[in-house]
Parts: C-alpha cells; structure tokens; sequence
C-alpha cells in the first residue's frame, strides 16, 4: 500500500512484529509507559524513540536493541511527510473537516481566553478515549499544548 | 480584513454589537445555554441559530429579533468557505499540523479501539479550556463525536 | 498501469484470480452476500474483508484463507488513496461532474427535507443497477446514507 | 456570502422570493412539472430555464415573465462556477468523497455490465429521497444516465 | 523516459515492435481499419483493442494474439492517466491553449448552433490530416462528437 | 455571472447589442467576413478586432465606431484570462478531456507525418459545423494551423 | 496595488500619515521602543498593538488615540493573509528561497545542537541591520526564538 | 525515508560515515574551516564541495578521496529539490512561517534602509548560534547577504 | 480587463496618456534615456520611478510632476503581482516555456562557463529588439546579468 | 539525485562519457557544429539528434553510433518533462523571475513593435555568452524567434 513508501525503513518491521504477537497498541503503550497515539506516531516514524523506549520496544515486541537502533527511530524524525493534505481517507479528513471548519472559532475564543498567541503543537499532548452510552459509541480526542505568548521585540 | 470578503453579512454586525457591548464569548454562551465554540461559529457563519439561539442573541446583544431574523443566520450555512487550507493563521495552522502529523496515529489507534469506521465531525462538540500549572497556561481542546462504522453493503 | 502502484499489494492477486476463474462481480457479490461495488471496492483495497468476506472468496477465487489473511485484506483500509482528483479518467469524471453541478442543489434541496446536517457516507451503501428501454441502456446509481443532523453544543 | 459572487445574477432575487412566499423547492417543483434537484439548480444558475419553466415560475413566484426574461434564466448556462473542488462544504464534501471511494469500483462494475463507455451525465436525471426505518432517517440520491460506449474510429 | 512509467505494460512491447518492423501508424491504421489517432491510442493504453484488434496487431506487428491478449489491451483502459495538465510538451500545449483561449468561444457558437448540450467527447472520432500549399505545410485535426442536449428532469 | 469579471469592458455592451437586436454569431460573422468562433472570440476579448472589423461591428450592431474604439477591441488583447484551467463548464471540459486523453496520440502522428515540430496556435483558423444524419445532430470542430519544424541551432 | 485587499484597513491610514510626516520605521521604532521589523508588522496588520503602542503611534504620527482604537489594531490580528507563497515578490523570495534550499541543513544542526524539538517563531524577535564593508552593503536579519523540545508523552 | 529519494547518491554514504564515526557537524565543520549549515548542505546536496572541502571530508570521514569524486559532489548542485513547499516538518515550517509572516514588513524595512533592490541569497552565509539564558535555550540564526540595487536599463 | 485589478493604481492614467499623446514606448523610452522595456516596466509598476524619471515622464506624458509623485510610482514595488503563473497569455507562455524546456540546458551551459552561481536578475538590463531578414520578422530578446557566485561560508 | 528520474534513458551514459572524456559543451558544440545550449538540450532529452549529430556524438563521446540509435536521441523527444514549476534551481528560477516580472512589459513592447501575435519559440535559437569588464563577469542570453502574427479567420 502506498503509505509505506512515505514511511521510515523501521515502520514495516513494528507493525511486522505487532501483529505477529498480536499487540494492541494499548498494551505496547503500557509497557513504554506512554499515550498510545504517541506509541502509534514512533510506529509511523513521526516520534522519536528515547534509550528507554528502545529498551521497552525490544522487550515487547521480540526485536534485539542493537536492531532497533540501527534503524532510524533514535534519529531526528522528518514529521510530516506520510501525509497528502487534504487527507483522503475519511477517518483522518474528518479531523481535517474540524479544522476547517471551527479553525476560527477556536481562534476566537483561544484569544478571548489567553490573548494574542498560539497552541503550542510541540510542548503538547494528545490522547484518545472510548466512551460508551446509551446512543451507542464516542470517541474522544483531547488536545493539550502550552499557551504561547507573542513576544513583544 | 480579507476575512470579511468570505463571512455572512451578519458577521460584522454581530461582532459590532458584541464589541459594543464588551461581551465575551464566554458570557454570550452562557446566555445561549452553549458552548464558547459554537457561539463563534455562529457568529463566523459556520452553525444554524435555533429560534432560541435568535431570542437569546437578540437579549443580550440588543439586536431586534426581526433584525436577526432578515439574515442568513437561520438559514443553512454553507460551511468551510472562511478558510483557505492549508491555513496561515499560525494560531489555526497548529491545528492543521497536529493533524498532519498525527492523522495517521489517530487512525491506528482508533480503527484498534472501535473497528472500521469514523468520529463523526457532525455527531460532534467540542470545547476550548484554559488550564494553569505552575509550568504556565495550557489550552485545552477536546473533541468528542460518535463513533460510525462503515455500513456493510 | 499506474494505477497499481497506489493499490495494496492484494489487488493484483485477486483480479488474476477472478480473471482466470473468469468469474464477474456479480457471481461473487452473490457468493459474498454483498453488492458488486462493495465487491469491487474489496479488490481494489477501499473496504475491510469480514472473515466470512475472507471465506467465501476463498471459495470462489480458489485462494487459500490463510493466503488472503497473509495480506492487508483484514486490515484497516487506507481509502481514497488510488484516486487523483479531479479524476482523469472519463467514467470517474462524469460522477465528479455531476458533485460539480448539482453539489448545491442536492444540499439546498436536502436541507429543505432533512434540515442542518449531512447524509452519511460512511452508515452507506451503494449499487449500480442496468436497465434497457426503447432509447437504449441506462446505468442507474444509488446512494443511500443515513441523514446526520448537526448536533447542538 | 461568498456563493452569491459566484452566482449569476437573478439567483438572489429567486430565492428571495421562494423566502417571501415561503414556498419549498417540492411545492415549486409541482408547478414546473420537475424535480426538485432541477428546480434548485435553476436557482444556483445550473440549468436552463424554457419558456414553460419561465411562465410557471412566473405565476409560483409571483415574477413578471418579462423581469425573469431579463435575467441569464433563459441564456446559456455557465456550469460549475459556483464550485471550489475539493468543496468545503460538509455535505457537498460526502458526495464527492463517494466519488473518490467508490470511482474505481463503480467504473470496474460499470465496464463488466455495459462495456467500454461512461454514463452520461447529459443525457441525465437525478432525485433525492427522504427514507424512514426504525434506525431513523435516510437519504436516498439516485442518478440515471445513457449509457455511453465508446465510438469506434 | 518519464511518460513510460505512465503508460500499460504493453505500450513498451508495441512500441518495439512498431520500430523494429520500421511500420509508421498509417500502415498499422491501415491494417486495423481503423484511425491513425485511434491506433496511436491503443499504442498508449487509451482505447479498448477489440478481438479483430488483437488479430490484426499480430499479424502487422508480428506478435502472437496469445501474448496480446495476457497485457491489459482489451481489459478496460484507465483514461488520462499518461498526462499531466497543464500539458508541459510545446506540441500538445497548443491544443490546451486552444481551448484555453477559444473554450468560451467554441461553447457560444455551439449553443447558438445546437441548443443547451454539449459536444460528446465518447460518441466521437477524430483524426488527423497534413496539407500542403504554397505556404508550406499545414496540420489539421477534426473533432466530431455527437451531440448531447441536456436531459430535461 | 463570474465570467463576467474575467472579461474587457465592452464585451457586455457586445452581448446586450447581439441579444437587442436578436443578432447570431452567423449573421455577424458573415457581416465581417469572418468565422463565427472568431467572431466569438472577439465578443469575449479573445483576438484584436480590426479597423474594418470596427466598421462592419458598428453597422450590425449599431454601436458608433467611437464608442467601439474608446474600448479595448482595437487594443492588444489578453488572451486566455476568462479560463480557469481544468475548465469546469461541461462543454468545454469535453475539449479539454479529449486534449487530455489523445494528446500523446496525436503527438505520435503529427510527429510521424510532420517531423519533430509542432502545429501553430497562431497561424491557426478553427470553425464549428452541424452535421445531421439518421442518428441525430453532430458537431464537427475543425483545426487548422501551420506546421513549425524545430529549428536546428 | 493589490496587497492593499488584503490588509486590514488601519493599513492605508497609517502608511499614508507616515509619509506625510516622512517618518522613517526607524524613528516610529524609536518612538515605541521596538524594533522596526515589528513596527512594520503592525503597519501590515501582522502584529497587535499594545495600548502603549497606540499612545505611541498617536504622538508620532499624528492620528488621535481614539481614531487608532476604532480600528483593528488593538484586535486579534489574521496574519499571514497578505502572502501569496511561493512570493512572487524577488526580495520576498529570496527569503523563501534560503528556507528552501537549507530547511534541511538547518534542521540537521539544530537537531544536533538542542535536540528534538523547533525554534519557536512566536516566542521570537526578529531585526534587520545594515552593514557596510569595502565589498560594499550587506544586509544581516537575525531570527532569534526559544527552542521548544518535542513534550513525551 | 522519503526525503532519501529526493537526495544525491552521496548523501547516505556521506551520513553513515559521520554517524559510524560519532561526529557533529560542528566536528566536521571546523576540519573543513567553513559553517556548520554549509556542511549539512554538502551532506544534503546543496552546496558544491571545493577539492580542500573533499580532501579534508576524506581526512574527517574515512572515505577515500577517489571515492568522493566518484559521486556528484564536486558537480554542479541541482538545489531546492529535496524540498516541498510548503513545508510539512514542523521545524522547518516554523522558518516558512517567518517568511509568510514578516515578509512584507522586512521588505518595508529593508527598502527604507537600502533602497530598491533584494538582499542575495547567493552572495550569502548564514549561521546558527545557541544561546541559554534563565528562560532557557534560545535558538539565533543570522542571514548575511550582500545588498543588490536593481540596475536601471 | 482583469489585469487591471493587479496593477497599480497609476497604470490606467499612465496609459491613458500614453494612448491619447500617440506615443510610443520607443519615444518614451527615449525621453527617459532608457530601454524601452523599463518604461514598459514603469507603466506595469514593476520598476521604480527615479526623479529624473518623474521629470521626463512629465513633460512627455503631459501629466503634472506632482501627480506623478501623488502614486505609487517613486514607491517601493511590489513586483510579480501582475503575474499568474503559468501565464496563460500565448506570448508570455512562449517565454515561459523556453525557461521550462532549456532551464537545466542553459544552467549546465553556465555552471560550465561561470562555474557555480547564478545570473543576477537584479543586476541586469534587458531590451527586445526587431530584426528582418529574407525569412520575414524576427524578435531577438537579450538578458544580461552579473554572474554571481556562491560564497563560501 | 531526482531529475535523472525525469531522463530519458541515454542522458547518464551522454553525461558519463562527457565527464570521463573531460569535455566541455563548447567542445561538443563545435564538433557537432552547433549551439552549446542545443548540446545541452540534446543531453536533457529536450531536442532531436539528427543522422549528422549521432555521427559526431559518436565521434566525439567515443560512443558507436549503433548505441546511440538504440537509445531514444533520435526519437521525437517528449520535452518539458524534466522541470517542476516554479523551478526550485536558483539558477533557473531566476529565468522564471524574469518572465514573470517582465512578462507583460515584453508583451507590451512586442506588440507595439509587431503588432498582435508571438515570438515563435519553435522557430527559434538561443545562446549564452560571457563577458567580462571592470565590474567582473556578465552572463548574456540571447533569445531569438519568428515573430508569429494571429491569422486572421
């Protein structure tokens, strides 16, 4: 599938490793002792793997350290790049839509709450959750950065 | 402001009146019974005002219903048109980036979660919060839509 | 053809088979249960193979279960991908057209019957039916998705 | 709003009226012996009006023939301007994600049941539907087009 | 060459073929029955070889039909694919630039001639033809479509 | 309609003349002596209109050769500016999809018949005829232009 | 001059009473005790006004404090509108041309100096200077921001 | 990684002697006497490295001087290319925005200072700094170029 | 015409003056002691206007100094604003299309020559000369720029 | 490095030979008896070898005359192809700059010169030359056509 030539060289071998002892990312996620969308991000090569997480890796999914690092995952990741923008696939157009669409309404109230700035995507944290009720299911995304002020120069 | 080329014609006078009356989104919202965002929405053209929505804007901007009324404001927004993409405001591009760069991780660990399907972008809220550490201000976002899976056909 | 370079590695393996086996879609929509663009859609990668999906192609494709599980057909579809847009190819064009002409006019019209939301291409189904008359062939396509309010936040 | 600048210019005075008299895209299209579609892609400038279209709109709307004659109604329509593709718009975005789904498998079922050729998007009808079941509302479009086989030369 | 990646599987081995029985189009045209431009097309994937297609290219080309029938020449073409437009080759820019600069002009005349419809580009032929004078040499392509009026629903 | 700001500033006074005085583009034409696609062209901005084509104009048309002269008619025209390319109005994307679909095919046997060059725009003519027969009405587009061999230096 | 569309419309007021007080951005920068890169962000709308600004800005140009406020000087402001990119502009594209030409190298040395993370372009200055040697002028821009790690999370 | 494909032949061979050897460019930089971003842009191709840059690459790497030569990098760079714009690396998107954001205010700035005319980017050297101070690490970056004034002709 | 809405706003009196004086840029250009493409350039508000320019420009066009300095003209341009690209104008693509089927010809023509660096387009002059032989007219375009090469840094 | 991906096939082995026989293109030129830029075009792939080019080719590149006609030198060429525009090569941009800052002023000069038509770049020739004064090294390209005038029709 076309994807694949967008990512990294290690990207085929985790998910290789994933599903042939069938992990979730849940459980990968537990054993790193991360969020699992930022387990998902080192899978596609748009996070970078600390020692620790290279330690975590091997013992999770069966591959030696010295495996792990010799691929790119403890280099500087090129974020980014698996993409077309705008995204064709529904799911990942869907968030692109949010974007589009509410893009300055959230602008206007971010300002109204912090003043002039911006999110900050780099000092930032994101998580999925699973929510169940009698309408059936819901997904939730949450979105936490650092507020960055203008510098006044 | 080009801005002003791609909103309804309600749009400037709804800002007017809100400036005029020094309103924040967050006191219009509590007079709507809605959320922050979705009172921008409303007022960038991107959401349909509810009869209550005119009564209740009506209130507290000091705008006649009637006057309301002759917009666009309760008919079908034709959403999107306000943005360009990919977005130059950096406020809004940060958002626009946290989707390039984790679409992808957002699917793996959705499909994982809830199967073949999408978060609804329409069966859908979202909100804006300010957060305070003694790291410094943090924003907020969350995102919660209902989960739909793909019809089988 | 260019094509099968944005196809997932399965594509070619099942349009050999179907093409030795000289089998059309509709025999195998009808070994499926299924529709024949679902069908269709299954062999160029833009729809998730159910186990029974898995086992029924199997028989009627003479590939191993265990061959078809081997590749991406089980996974999470990476859609829209094989598609430029706007569509070079003719048949494609014609249905991009007719989003292109007739796209406000379905949603001034669906508005008026359903109110604010969209129909869902996602809780969805398709088929393409042929039918005969003095004036010659029609092809008559149908989409049916479920009618999605906007939510109120 | 922006539409409007891409419209010609007897759109506004149309759906003012239709406002005014308060009258559904249904009730208009009875009196013009049409589909609803049709009717409302002669409001956006899409269609060609015929003397007989003027002369009921006339009496529906409670427009002289002779102002409706003045309009582009009854000139040569210039298609597809009122569109940015990809469209923006929610709802109009669903109809052409189908198309970039489903167009590969729609032209791979189109070419085993009618041969090399399109369907005509011309030579063309097209209607929307309000379902009800017990799951809730659907929508229901259905496009009807010769079928087209590709000349010999 | 780039285009080569654009092209079928068989275009390469026609095309081979073609050189080495030093055969110009007009020749293979000749054999087929057919158009020079229409063989030219086949040559590049952009026409459907029928069964007397595939007999005649054997016997000129001196390829067996059984080796022409396993590429993908009398499977169902995918138009279009070959090009990128704007087109960057001078000879096929100036016929993009005529119907860049004459499109609207072409389309007036055509209306005034024929009514609201347009010209087939399916149910059509074209062909190409030198001519000399005492000026030198001239180029001339005709274009004939059937023409389609617009369906009245 | 948008077409219109694409356009100099006399062709509405052209349009309004031709539709007052229930003018064709084949009366017109034969009144200048020249093709009816030129002659739309001139109306659309898209060719310089001649001192004797000014004359004959006014007579037509009953404009005076003054109001004709104070416009951009006898100025340098700037060509191609009413288009956005790929063209979205039906008729002309048929031009611009058979440039698209046979532009290699034609590149292929002009290059045979011709050498390596390519067919003037510019030296160039073009006209559109009707054609009847048992099947109905076809339109014929006929090109015509100078062959330009690449110069060797 | 077409940028003026996309500038807020304080724009034209200021620039023009800086050119009647043939001020130079050096001595407005002085006035407000910035730096004149930002001074001319404010001219352009890409930079709020604090309300020591607008005391400023009154005294030195000339314009009331009250006259100031009623613009959007002192709102949130929509950068990035009055760019095209790529720019169009050759001294603007020079800029554009070394981010594209060392993007890469830049990132390479950053990664290494400070680790995985961005130099942040809000919690930033910026300023020109002008040098002058026996090879004759040089201009230097110094970018200076606070390097933002990736969060873990 | 995608970015490879867009790189000289040289440049992996180049980076797997600088990470097998555990140098910085910082390292190599001062054994070559030229700018860190320099030798990143040798190693990415976007330089051309002198005979002394490829004597003393050799030294620093361990890779024969014959060898060096034997690749493109004492050619002629083909530069920009490893790059789309705009860019999707947040890093490097951080400098675009700059661009994007001050633009026009640098060339505001540097007109008044210099005149008409650009700053080069080929008569050009550019540098990167760290700098710590209690709020932390501040990334510098210095773009010196000459100063070109448009030649009047 | 739309080019207007991209030029200056001294253009159309610049013209208009040019037009009703008779003149030629060739007298005008000799008015000015410049090339006839600068004053061409001036009239575009692609150049700036020098004094002596404004004087020449006075007496010639008949047009006060003090209206003249009233523009943008003795401003700072913003050049290439007039410009789509590709240019859809015939003569403009012509040299649009030498830069795009000679670019990589003529740069390793003057990497050969010059050895690394480019050719100034700010210093630089241009002119259009007219030259007839036994062949009819030909048009002879000359660019002369500094060579500038790369620093090392 | 990615514009050999662009190549026909013979350009590495042309470029190869040329390297390792330490030719210049002025060399060649001479020995084929033309325009060094033409020499460079026929390494690109932008033009045609004609019988005599071969011989010399292979006279000079030590290359027998048997390989070269294998290749596609002396097929039609399929020219543009090897450029992305906007071109990223500073070198070439800068050509693409002039175009796009001196485009309409060409035009206009041209016109007034010519009259209404285009420089043939068909019938065509350019070169490069360098000069040398007191201000250091010139480089001059010389651009030579037909001029075309529009027929009229």
């Amino acid at each position: 599938n076309d994807i694949v030539h967008r990512l990294p060289a290690q990207s085929p071998m985790l998910f290789a490793a994933k599903k042939e002892k069938n992990l979730s990312f849940e459980t990968i996620a537990q054993a790193l002792g991360r969020e699992e969308v930022a387990v998902a991000a080192l899978f596609y090569g748009q996070a970078k793997a600390s020692p620790e997480d290279i330690a975590n890796l091997s013992k999770v999914l069966g591959i030696s350290e010295e495996e792990l690092n010799k691929t790119e995952m403890t280099g500087w990741p090129d974020r980014g790049r698996q993409m077309e923008m705008p995204p064709k696939e529904p799911l990942v157009y869907r968030l692109f839509e949010i974007v589009q669409n509410y893009g300055y309404a959230y602008k206007a109230v971010m300002n109204e709450k912090f003043g002039d700035g911006i999110m900050s995507a780099i000092t930032f944290s994101t998580k999925v959750e699973r929510e169940v009720d009698e309408k059936g299911e819901w997904c939730k995304i949450t979105l936490r950065g650092k507020w960055l002020p203008y510098s006044r120069f």
